[in-house]
């Protein structure tokens, strides 16, 4: 098989996906659920900050999360613990990425009747999950402390598809050759209108402040009259 | 396009990425150049760990590095300032890991003549590198302490296709919840004949053993009358 061969697959998958992507957001906005989409590299902190987060507005909010692990039940079964909420596990089946339809079939298996706000847990992966639109209203990206500042200029792709940053761990910024400032240049140079929460789930330092943006995001969709 | 047909692509990929791998393998042992394949989570500190352990090795061993990014030069530039050693930049053009013919033709751009010992740096991720055959002699795995313990589960694969296992940045473990026992085990469970090297490139712990392992590595290579 020559390389061009595999491009064009590529290509043709990627084309397949936006289609789906699309009817991803029609199903969302006939159910006004919204979907934000957390992706960040292995270990940054998701799972913890979704607990948070969850806990902070399920009085709020109706909230439900869907968590994609290529083989383990590891984070399901900790955010079903520690947050009370409805959540589903997506077994990529050694994938890298989840996709639209693997998307859709989780928010279908969910159950989102009632639901305000749906988190879904991407592979932890800063390259493939960029590549795939999985049909969510908002991408949301978590940058940790220990990953460092430079990661923007290597994973450029994701740092242009998310609109909410989240630099995670900010509790050990002392230990860590790490510059807010910096890492929020090299962020907004891919992407003019990022917005930055500087949190930790150690300290809670930042949570309530995401979670008050995230809250008036869900209310502001849900009121708008053209979705 | 259904599922079925993506899985055959990805399939016949793999099968032609395998055939290319021995081809590497074969040159390797013609040149005896011992092909070292690293591989880890973005930010874990791959190049740190490269720089220290050049700088360690390089009166000993004759090194090269090959450095693969999606986009930037950083990670080349970086290794060449600060250890002298010959370096290319492989960019992978999007593609989120190395296969075998991208790694070949790196090695040729390189030049292996007169080398002992090339390290690949991968693309910074736990899930698709894992997946494709380079051809190296060797694949090691760096697993960050700010990362967690429990990533072996998550990613198993990754931890199934490496031998030596390098755990980075212990100078931070007083400030995270990651047992080293615990990690240990989760690896040896997926891999029994692991090897284990706690490292920091902050206060050099480890790395002269890590220098050594893998010094010992290259001399039995380049010995064996089968290679």
């Amino acid at each position: 098989m020559d390389k061009l061969k595999v491009i064009e697959v590529k290509a043709s998958v990627f084309a397949h996906n936006d289609r789906q992507a699309d009817e991803v957001r029609a199903f969302l906005k006939r159910k006004r659920v919204y979907l934000l989409n957390v992706m960040s590299s292995p270990g940054s902190g998701k799972t913890s900050l979704l607990v948070a987060l969850i806990n902070r507005l399920k009085k709020e909010l109706r909230i439900g999360a869907m968590e994609a692990d290529i083989d383990s039940t590891v984070d399901a079964l900790g955010i079903a613990e520690k947050t009370g909420v409805k959540v589903i596990q997506l077994h990529t089946g050694g994938a890298c990425h989840l996709d639209a339809e693997m998307c859709l079939e989780g928010l279908k298996n969910l159950g989102t009747d009632g639901l305000d706000l749906v988190f879904l847990e991407n592979v932890g992966n800063l390259v493939c999950p960029a590549e795939f639109d999985t049909g969510a209203v908002e991408s949301l990206n978590i940058l940790s402390i220990p990953e460092g500042d430079d990661k923007p200029l290597k994973y450029p792709l994701m740092f242009k598809v998310c609109s909410t940053f989240v630099f995670s761990k900010v509790d050990v910024l002392p230990y860590f050759d790490f510059s807010l400032e910096r890492a929020m240049d090299n962020i907004l140079r891919l992407n003019a209108t990022a917005e930055f929460f500087p949190t930790s789930t150690k300290t809670m330092e930042g949570v309530d402040e995401l979670a008050l943006h995230l809250l008036k995001k869900v209310r502001a969709y849900q009121a708008d009259k053209e979705n």
